[in-house]
């Protein structure tokens, strides 16, 4: 096998063999085919696109190109969720103790973030004390005994995965939905859980702007999921605003602990619902996505929830006090009243800028390597549909610096307020197979 | 400028600017773009083809790329010939002497034959003690005395199409046609022609294997040539068929010899005609291509033709009493009649086939390092449209193993003999602008 003849039948449009998929995958992996040639090769698929069966050749190459978690000592199905990326949005903070306090495993490995899109692991690590790091052994020992852990990726998964990114964020490939859900899939099934739930943002604020390329990323993630004997849902949601209210590391587990408590913003507490329902629904905890939203109500009311939370930072190493005590969170030197300049409704909450408005006081990455503040972001107090008077503050800032007219600006640029506007629709689909 | 962002815009369908091509040739010749970024831009091009005002861009910048000759102390118009490759293509070694004994200036650099297409420099090789490597000094006074000099490329011509080239080779990009006419054009640019003849060849034998695609190269590379300020002028021929009766390097010399001599295949001499009337309108020796072919055969008759090609040979340190005695060129220990196995009428050549069979018997390069053998090849003694008798010889192997079964078979293969045929247009179209 020539990868040079691959390379063409791809760009003919012909369909490649799973022996051919597996072929190149390993032999990329193993530095046996060059940059330059895969790189061609991902043009070609850019406009060529893989078939279902080529889509699940890739993802399992991949899936199968380096280490593999085994989930297996732990008791019940293990469901893991995996959002495509948002701005403020607190989803797992929130959706992972949730669903094991009804009795759903979660073992969770999640990333860091970069750009305007914030990481789970940021966000844990703003809770002092807070261990993102466990062995395997101890990983699957707290989730047997609290049924949740969150922690970083451990070990070489994926790396063909890990290889193939890097190429394809210098040679325009990145945007091809093929390769998007083999990437993501890959990792879900090397980390090793049984079923997987997706949440596909959408929007400015997410890597799919239009619902047209959710739809087909959320079809195409759920038959890789089928195929490869993994059971998969997907919610197609809203990104267009960020959710919730709070961007930045401790604002956002500060909105965690309140949304467990039952009193967090509506839309993030109706995401964690309805992914909640898919995951329990998976993990055979409840038959129907009614039966098992009734038992995530009666969670979050009856204060497990919130336990489970507390249960979970304390086995991690975490300062449990900041459950009771969220303020402490609040180390920012400076916070900022933002207030509006006219009166009328917001029509508009340009997710992506606002999301870089936070990253620009700290509270994300621009590059893999920048350090981040913990302490910094926004808070959002109208989101779009809500009314508001000139001069009442549309959001807080908190800030380490005296000089925030940039990012005021930004905000500025991006809060849009006008005579009328309805609340965007937060869920668009709900793709069960 | 970033690379990757020029990757996008050309993927999403946008032309790239002057000077982001520009860019691309000279960062890449520099090596500050990597291969994997420039082998995903040409995929992008093969599927999103380029603007005129692009591929000039492109043509203009190889061009540039490295070293350029400079013929400007050659008296008269310069005119180049380029093929786009055949088999069997003698048409080199007759055109220039033919050209040159009615005035015309023919300063050439050929290269060497890979694979079944063969080469001017190993045909002119075959006569012992040809020289093709002249000092540029030497170059210029051989066509200012003789009107004609063929030799090897000299310097560093266009360093950034030899580079593309070989990253094309390896990525499945090479059959995209502006960056097929943007390669040869920007060669012949840098080697200093005021005037440019294109050999477009269609059919098995040649690149372009159909007469849309000979159309749109032939149609790009005038243009190219015009807005770079190269009068140019295209002929697209068959190439389904081996051109004239010999393949291979001493066979050919043979044959240039009979054609010069007015007593060659028709279709070669015929070939001749065509191309060299275009040179001689561009060389401004003729006003109409009537008025040039009429120049060109009383060349031919009167023996000025074959007399430049003895001086030729002669100036270039070879032994010109090979035209006296062209038996002398055939050394080859063994000759082979291949019998037709059935009456009728020959109905197809396979040009490549037959190619792929002299190269097997050492007369082409299987890799670009091989030695080949000058002496063996084949002579055709029925072409497309002649009527055979079984037992009658179809052609004759030279060859110098007693071992030709493979060579016999791959032949009797390609040479299919039926009921009827017309003998193919040899001349499909010509563009003058």
């Amino acid at each position: 096998m020539r990868m040079v003849d691959l390379i063409e039948k791809k760009r003919d449009g012909q369909a490649l063999t799973k022996e051919e998929i597996e072929f190149i995958i390993q032999e990329y992996t193993a530095d046996k085919i060059p940059d330059y040639q895969m790189s061609a090769f991902l043009m070609a698929v850019f406009y060529e696109d893989m078939t279902d069966e080529e889509i699940v050749a890739l993802t399992l190459a991949m899936a199968n190109s380096g280490e593999k978690i085994d989930l297996s000592s732990i008791h019940g199905i293990k469901v893991d969720k995996h959002s495509t990326g948002g701005v403020g949005d607190t989803t797992t903070l929130v959706l992972a103790p949730l669903v094991a306090s009804v009795g759903v495993p979660v073992a969770k490995m999640s990333g860091r973030g970069l750009g305007y899109t914030g990481g789970t692991l940021d966000k844990l690590e703003s809770i002092p004390g807070f261990k993102i790091e466990l062995s395997d052994h101890a990983f699957i020992e707290e989730v047997n005994k609290n049924k949740v852990a969150v922690i970083g990726q451990s070990g070489d998964l994926a790396p063909a995965d890990k290889k193939l990114y890097a190429l394809r964020d210098v040679t325009a490939t990145v945007d091809s939905i093929p390769l998007i859900a083999s990437s993501i899939m890959s990792k879900k099934i090397a980390a090793g859980a049984d079923a997987i739930v997706l949440d596909v943002t959408t929007g400015e604020g997410a890597f799919m702007k239009n619902l047209k390329d959710a739809r087909r990323l959320s079809h195409m993630m759920v038959r890789i999921g089928e195929l490869a004997k993994r059971k998969t849902m997907a919610v197609i949601s809203d990104m267009s605003q960020p959710l919730g209210q709070a961007i930045g590391n401790s604002l956002e587990v500060i909105e965690a602990i309140e949304t467990l408590q039952g009193r967090g913003p509506a839309d993030l507490l109706e995401m964690c619902y309805v992914l909640g329902s898919q995951m329990v629904v998976l993990g055979q905890k409840a038959e129907t996505l009614e039966e098992a939203r009734d038992l995530l109500e009666k969670a979050i009311s009856s204060g497990a929830a919130f336990e489970t939370f507390q249960r979970m930072i304390k086995n991690q190493d975490g300062d449990e006090t900041i459950c009771q005590h969220p303020e402490q969170l609040l180390t920012a030197q400076f916070e900022i009243e933002l207030p509006a300049k006219t009166s009328g409704v917001v029509t508009k909450l340009v997710a992506n800028e606002i999301g870089i408005a936070a990253m620009l006081l700290g509270a994300g990455r621009q590059t893999k390597e920048a350090a981040i503040d913990h302490s910094v972001g926004l808070k959002l107090h109208k989101k779009v549909g809500e009314k508001v008077e000139k001069g009442e503050p549309l959001l807080t800032i908190y800030s380490n610096s005296q000089q925030n007219e940039q990012v005021e600006e930004l905000l500025y640029e991006n809060i849009h307020i006008g005579p009328s506007a309805d609340k965007p629709t937060l869920i668009h689909e709900i793709i069960t197979s």
